[in-house]
């Protein structure tokens, strides 16, 4: 059962409505927080046989707005769909957390009431991204800015180790995005992390990577703050947009344009299929109990749909559970480590 | 007369000095530093010419490596080409500097060197990026990390009047990048800049602007800390590297895919010229005292040349000089009300 704010998003309830209905569909059993009526009458105009699927409605008086200030909307609205959601994932009533709602408001959620795994500084939001031959896992996308060497240091872990369970890789490699490749190069935090990173054993950590070779699979794990991290995100999917435009407005200028959009579009139609965040279902959270997931808030249904997907095989895989036993092992270790190192200095 | 710094770069001395002679072929006079005899012989293999050219070499018997801690370097490196050819510019005998070299070097070498402009904390990388329907001025690229709230506010101003300047723009849209349009969003230094910018009447302030939204034309100028506007810039590049590499391994899949390609390259040329970073010419630095213009560590013959192209434009224009002299008004003003506020707070 997953636990689906249907309040949370730019285009809620409807859309989140639409998405939860296909997962619903292909047999995912959805558990809907919102406003009951609106959430009655979306499935009612999107389907005449909704009753006999796998959808239950928990009917929540209030929702968190995009705008709102993640820790006191949290705290005071006990009755947000997104908080109530919480809760039902907490007591078990369902298994895994899907929202596309204030993305600050999710982490705080999930933080207070899902609860972090022991060890844990800060939950991080990670997601693969296509490379030139594969995949890179970077984290964190946005959960955490004004990120300590500490809480980087972490992340390192916590990529390195869902990327060994998620794809049986052995000795995933571990890069710092920063501003040079140079070991001196990055932030103030960019540098201490660094510095603490290369002395473990148990990490293959590569170094610093920069923005433009993190798609040449020199490195399987990127790690950057949250703030840095979100900038990345945004500007490869800005840059994305930017360049589909450009062929479609070149495509325009004459019938020879006309003619070589007409054989670019099957090519670009792949890669769109690749790097649309709108298919893509989500960031995972990591770092906390259990699997929540964190859609765009600009999701349309389709991404609204795969997130749940995503979500139902996360909890199919137990990849989370044993993610969080081996993460609280091995942070419990660090910290004691840690605490070793700043003794003995 | 522009200073270049010959022994900069990934691929210097000799990809240098065949910029800098294109430069020469179309007139402009360059002062080359560096070793006498590498510059000789690149010069000698590439042009029997070169001597009835307006090229002149300054030798040196130091250079700065690409990994050399920077202030370390320029202090005690007095013969390296870097640190003589900021010596040249600083005493009038070039009136440009151009570099592909160690940028941190640069930035220490301008900034001891030549100097800053009275009231500046610290000089910014800026540089146009092309948008949608136009182009966006960023800056800091990758001078500072670490930015307090007090720089981001003085790059704010450092955009808007280049840009008022060099576009004869009146009061063009200033954003800051931010991981949320929102105005809580951001690093706390992020946050905190936006609080001082919004309360200012002598700048088109827009607030935060989104990563994936830097393309879309809602700013005209952006603000960001060098270490996230660095990543920002590279994850650009990178971006558009993947996509490129993309669309030709797609082309190689099969005769249709192949004709698609054969369609598809005329839009791709118009776009790569675009974009292409070892085209476009290089980042200014603004906030000190004479026109520096880096170019790109791998930045190949092309690239130098168009960066020494942009030096002896941004020369003949006396953009620089109109825009010092009002920077320091604009800042010793600035300072003068930031110490009011402070005072009456």
């Amino acid at each position: 059962m997953i636990a689906v704010d249907a309040m949370g998003g730019d285009f809620a309830p409807h859309v989140i409505v639409q998405g939860a209905l296909r997962a619903a569909q292909s047999g995912v059993s959805v558990l809907l927080f919102g406003d009951q009526t609106q959430i009655k009458a979306s499935l009612d105009t999107l389907s005449t046989q909704w009753r006999t699927l796998p959808i239950a409605i928990e009917p929540c008086t209030q929702a968190i707005a995009m705008h709102e200030e993640a820790t006191r909307s949290v705290v005071r609205k006990k009755d947000a769909s997104l908080v109530r959601a919480a809760h039902a994932v907490r007591e078990g009533r369902a298994s895994s957390l899907v929202s596309a709602g204030n993305s600050g408001a999710v982490l705080v959620a999930s933080t207070l009431i899902i609860g972090r795994v022991k060890g844990v500084l800060r939950p991080a939001l990670g997601k693969f991204l296509p490379t030139r031959e594969g995949e890179i896992f970077c984290l964190d996308l946005g959960a955490n800015t004004d990120c300590k060497a500490d809480f980087l240091e972490q992340f390192a872990y916590m990529g390195s180790l869902y990327v060994k369970l998620f794809k049986k890789s052995l000795n995933p490699r571990v890069g710092l995005l920063s501003n040079g490749h140079e070991p001196y190069k990055g932030s103030m935090e960019v540098k201490e992390a660094y510095r603490r990173l290369e002395k473990k054993s148990d990490i293959n950590f590569i170094g610093n990577v920069e923005a433009r070779d993190a798609f040449s699979n020199h490195a399987d794990i990127l790690v950057a703050d949250g703030f840095v991290g979100n900038v990345f995100l945004k500007g490869m999917q800005g840059t994305i947009q930017l360049l589909f435009n450009w062929v479609k407005t070149e495509t325009n200028r004459s019938w020879f344009s006309s003619l070589c959009g007409f054989f670019t579009w099957p090519l670009f139609k792949k890669i769109k299929q690749v790097t649309d965040y709108q298919r893509v279902g989500g960031a995972l959270l990591l770092g906390v109990n259990k699997p929540v997931v964190v859609a765009h808030g600009s999701a349309q249904a389709d991404a609204i749909y795969h997130a749940i997907l995503f979500a139902q095989e996360t909890v199919e895989s137990k990849l989370i559970e044993h993610f969080n036993a081996q993460l609280a092992d091995v942070l419990g270790d660090r910290r004691n480590s840690v605490f070793n190192e700043q003794k003995s200095a």
